[in-house]
């Protein structure tokens, strides 16, 4: 008996009738060397673009649950149109919906979490010796509902099946040839990483490398589930993301990430009150909106008023300013002011918990730019500073040059780099 | 306690955002009214045939259970975008896909039939004040696929949840106006009818008239639902099919209906063999070929040969000749010949039952226009006449002519005709 893969393919992976079928022909290639494969598609190209267009020329805020129920057509179409290809070729392959494959979510509509995979009847494909597609980025909620699983959630999609069916490595094929030590857009020297851990690729999902949804690498470590991110193009090995305990080498750097869609909102004048910081997090949490940093100065002395910023996805600040406002004229806070040109520079690496001195250098660099450094979070493996967005190129290339992350592993300069998708 | 009411709107009625919104309004409306409303959508505008152009772009032919996870997708879309513009009407309107209204169907794909409707969903989102939306076309089947009813099936979805949830009327609101006593782009003096029979609807659905899908009719028939096809674009009443009991005239002629999209298919040579007809036939069935008419001319003599015709929808001749072509050999059938340009003529009216000579009538009106009849078919309400597809248009006119089917009630020239959709 032979192993089982999940092969996942993004967006521009199955975006026309040719790429479907090279997709298809990738598959097949696989089934006939004996494994059972499971593939999760995105929708092809700019499907969902389209989609979200439509539904805004219909309404200013459309209803989450029916946007889900609009969203969740277009890897439906995939799907569909991947398995005829596949079928011409002289395989069996069914198609399935997030809700058939059985990927059982929350309701959080737009945004919802996997709660539960029962693959009986992917499990039931296989054995009857079909591929099995399943529609990426999608689920049915404990109230029937169809969700989505958000942005990049066909990761998360393929990575929650490889665990719920035992597959002995989780492929994502994208248009980048894996993860590299920077946006090869910017930085034309960057190195294609061998291998990274689950915690690098989570600190540099979450910093703005926009090859893996950062979910599904939390649930890859969660279940240990080994993935493989590779091009749909060729048939050169990828990055693979694994365990630490599996990583042989701990670079001080691995890579720098980067994000140019922050947003910066500043309360000023918030009374030093207890509760207060919570009830406001509390807020935005409850508006579906991601704090990415906080920081609050603290009062110089007893009974004077704080300043508090935070960080968040700049097409989420309408919502923030939405969520906050009630909470300003009940806590009696000073205003509200918010900057929408912020990006986010990190560095990201694995060797840092055991080098001091990283955070000093890095301060150093973009301080030798002259570039001005708003905020600054850090955890034990990365590093990062908010900035003016105008200078995030800039600076990711001086901390790409300081670092030395530059190798002989380069990207071509014809690839296309930084698929974003469902 | 008010009533119920299914709306459906046809695919020209949902077509862009304008659309859309107006159809919501008209919905709103009647649950202003106090009514419980379940409205079904067919895909925007040319949905349908955009996906179905994908399938053939990925593959000659594409698998069927595939084409429906595919095809099934543009009615969801549309009830989504609906319900969103319905709840920023203020009004709570839930989406639901055929699978989740609980429409069960058989195996068949691409031509599924509705086995039973399990629409306690509908029935719980009405009871909480909800519009209810269903995606029209579609169910799931009981092996739990993703199913279509076939062209124009949207309609049968209506007519089905109209009996299941004991609506007082099934409204079909579509760009005409009605059904006609004939297609008012080839008659332009053509009358709009007030009121039909179950009975004549079925034959003139069955002959041409692409109004209503003749499924959606017998549906209707079988269990008792109301229909009101009428106008999208005004409040206009149009045309009501009901009960022969309700219906208080039986006009001689009720309309002159026509299709162009025939093709007759001859057998040259059959052997007089007992059989051959029923073998020749079921092949045709199962090959999902609808045939129409078949007329064998009994060999002269004992052990001599006959010829057998009959025709089929245009684009399933290709189908036909697959099914045929093994037979030909084994039956030694002297050989298969088709003809694609064919067209049908029909006159169908209540009152023919009880007065003879409308046979007479029709052949002789053909006649006097130098119109070759090629076959006839009858039934006691009907009378069809297969000829040339280039003479439909002038046998039309000149049936509505002498049968004096023109009335006050006329359709205005700007007004299209002839929607046919999912």
């Amino acid at each position: 008996m032979h192993g089982t893969v999940v092969m996942k393919f993004g967006g521009t992976s199955v975006a026309d009738a040719e790429r479907i079928r090279r997709a298809a022909e990738r598959i097949v290639a696989k089934r006939e060397q004996g494994l059972r494969v499971v593939a999760v598609l995105s929708a092809r190209g700019k499907t969902t673009d389209e989609l979200i267009a439509w539904a805004q020329e219909i309404s200013p805020h459309p209803d989450p649950r029916e946007m889900d129920m609009l969203l969740s057509t277009g890897e439906r179409q995939s799907c569909a149109l991947c398995a005829m290809a596949i079928n011409d070729l002289g395989h069996r392959a069914i198609s399935l919906t997030g809700s058939q494959a059985g990927i059982v979510t929350d309701t959080s509509h737009t945004k919802a979490r996997i709660l539960e995979v029962r693959a009986d009847r992917i499990r039931q494909g296989l054995d009857d010796g079909a591929i099995v597609l399943v529609a990426g980025f999608q689920g049915v909620s404990t109230a029937h509902d169809v969700t989505t699983l958000g942005r990049g959630g066909s990761d998360t999609t393929a990575v929650a099946l490889a665990a719920a069916v035992g597959a002995d490595e989780c492929e994502i094929y994208t248009d980048v040839a894996g993860v590299f030590s920077a946006d090869p857009r910017i930085v034309p020297g960057a190195r294609k990483l061998g291998m990274v851990s689950f915690e690098e690729m989570l600190e540099m999902s979450a910093s703005g490398a926009g090859v893996l949804q950062l979910r599904s690498v939390e649930y890859a470590r969660n279940h240990g589930v080994r993935i493989h991110c590779r091009s749909s193009f060729d048939d050169a090995a990828g990055t693979v993301v694994v365990g630490e305990d599996v990583t042989v080498e701990h670079p001080l750097i691995t890579a720098v990430t980067h994000s140019t869609g922050e947003a910066r909102v500043t309360l000023l004048g918030v009374p030093d009150t207890p509760g207060i910081a919570g009830r406001l997090t509390t807020a935005l949490a409850e508006a579906n909106v991601n704090v990415d940093m906080i920081v609050q100065n603290e009062p110089v002395s007893e009974g004077q008023r704080a300043d508090m910023s935070f960080t968040v996805p700049r097409d989420e600040l309408q919502q923030a300013h939405a969520a906050l406002e009630p909470l300003v004229g009940e806590f009696g806070i000073g205003s509200i002011r918010s900057d929408e040109a912020m990006g986010k520079v990190s560095v990201v690496g694995a060797g840092m918990k055991t080098h001091p001195g990283v955070a000093a250098k890095v301060f150093t660099v973009l301080g030798d730019e002259g570039i001005n450094i708003h905020m600054i979070s850090t955890s034990p493996i990365r590093i990062s500073c908010v900035i003016p967005g105008e200078h995030v190129p800039g600076a990711v290339r001086a901390l790409h040059g300081a670092f030395e992350l530059s190798g002989p592993d380069t990207i071509r300069p014809e690839q296309p780099f930084g698929e974003f998708q469902s």
